[in-house]
């Protein structure tokens, strides 16, 4: 088995309640990743819905940072389920407190649709003329990167250098696990925060609140993402981003409000 | 007072819980309008975080189609208070059944920040040139444009005729009130699906989910809306959107994940 797997794995208490251990190989500095908690929620709300496997709209709000190297309670509950689509919210805890809320619409992703619209996926330079995310100089201990393979665009990949709030590059998980669903999802929230091309190094960017839409289930191999920043104000971002897969599909798109500390500049 | 607030007001009763009426005014076609419905979750939720009034991330899936001029029931909770922000969720009910399912982060966005980046408010032509949304040919009965008045782009305001999925134009509340931050929430929702333009007559376009940002409160006058599909497939498409106020600051960014029947294409 995987790391992703076993370390986003769940066990099912005698009164049915859920349980899953945050493990801190998926830390961005002290704090477990949000993309990775969030994984963790998911897993407890695809238990409950088996016949809607696929996150189709998925909205997280982080209240409290998760604690590493701690277990997590999953309280997840669906509150609608329909022909197409089920419609459920889960909650985690740690140390008796609510760390994250998360309201989703699960469907079914297998048969894929031909789009009448989509985002054509970026051009990016290929995978050998990128940069580890490890010597983009954000400024912070990534134990992430043990677990995730995460490539930048040569040109954005230097805090401060990019002049424009935009990141992009290449991601996997590193042992080879292929990409589905709930990793995609992980994706949506491992690369840099996309100010850190315009503003420098900012430290760690608290996501407030993450909606990621998933449109298709990924093919194998080698991610590409895509996010910026069009929208900084009052010390708090919007993020918008986007995942294609190895044969140029879109997989997802993601939005995101979160806290800019040095951006701050009252009127 | 007004016919927004008359219309979104809420009694408590005895035991402290929150009822509202689902008044038929705010339809479209034979459905109350998903903002409508939004906007009385948003009223209850407001109520229990005083200190916070602006909703800053807003979350809603819509699990069941409202009732119109039926009571609804109104189940909130704040699930974390900090200094500058609340987390909550809101529930509306009506016979018996879950309609909505809210979840917003409040805040207080009295203390306008000057933008570090910020999306630029497109040029359209100014109201004279606009047309009503009741002449756009939308094939729907619009009861709601009793309620607001909106005012499309001329080459965008008739189905299929932009030839892309694109709408814009200016909306107020019909009565002369002048917009807040709950009114820009209800507008988010308001304009015809941006689809219209792309694929002509496309009838009730259901929202699964919305997500709005508000960044501003709004300064008084008509507010400019911009919304575009730019992935539709397997019969669901997103759309983006903003509003902008009558002094060309951005209100709100907003985002939502809607079902288009006739544009199931399965490969």
């Amino acid at each position: 088995m995987n790391r992703f797997d076993t370390e986003t794995r769940l066990t099912e208490g005698a009164d049915g309640s859920l349980h899953g251990h945050v493990h801190s190989a998926w830390n961005i500095g002290a704090n477990p990743n949000g993309g990775y908690l969030l994984t963790l929620a998911l897993a407890a709300l695809q238990r409950t819905a088996p016949q809607h496997p696929d996150p189709l709209s998925v909205t997280v709000h982080y209240l409290r940072p998760g604690i590493a190297d701690q277990p997590c309670e999953l309280d997840a509950r669906i509150l609608r389920t329909g022909r197409t689509m089920s419609t459920g919210r889960v909650t985690l805890r740690q140390a008796g407190e609510v760390r994250l809320e998360v309201m989703a619409a699960l469907g079914d992703l297998s048969a894929h649709a031909e789009p009448v619209l989509s985002l054509p996926m970026p051009a990016i330079p290929p995978l050998q003329d990128c940069v580890s995310r490890a010597d983009s100089g954000q400024g912070l201990e990534l134990p992430i990167l043990d677990r995730l393979d995460i490539r930048l665009h040569p040109e954005e990949a230097r805090a401060g250098a990019a002049g424009s709030a935009r990141v992009s590059g290449w991601i996997r998980l590193r042992d080879g696990r292929e990409p589905d669903a709930l990793a995609s999802v992980l994706f949506a929230d491992a690369f840099p925060p996309s100010v850190f091309g315009l503003l420098g190094v900012v430290g760690w960017v608290p996501t407030i609140e993450l909606t990621v839409h998933l449109r298709r289930r990924p093919a194998p191999g080698w991610m590409l993402g895509s996010f910026q920043t069009h929208d900084l104000a009052g010390g708090r971002l919007i993020e918008d981003g986007a995942l294609w897969d190895s044969t140029g599909h879109l997989v997802l798109q993601c939005r995101q409000l979160a806290l800019v500390r040095q951006a701050e500049r009252k009127s």
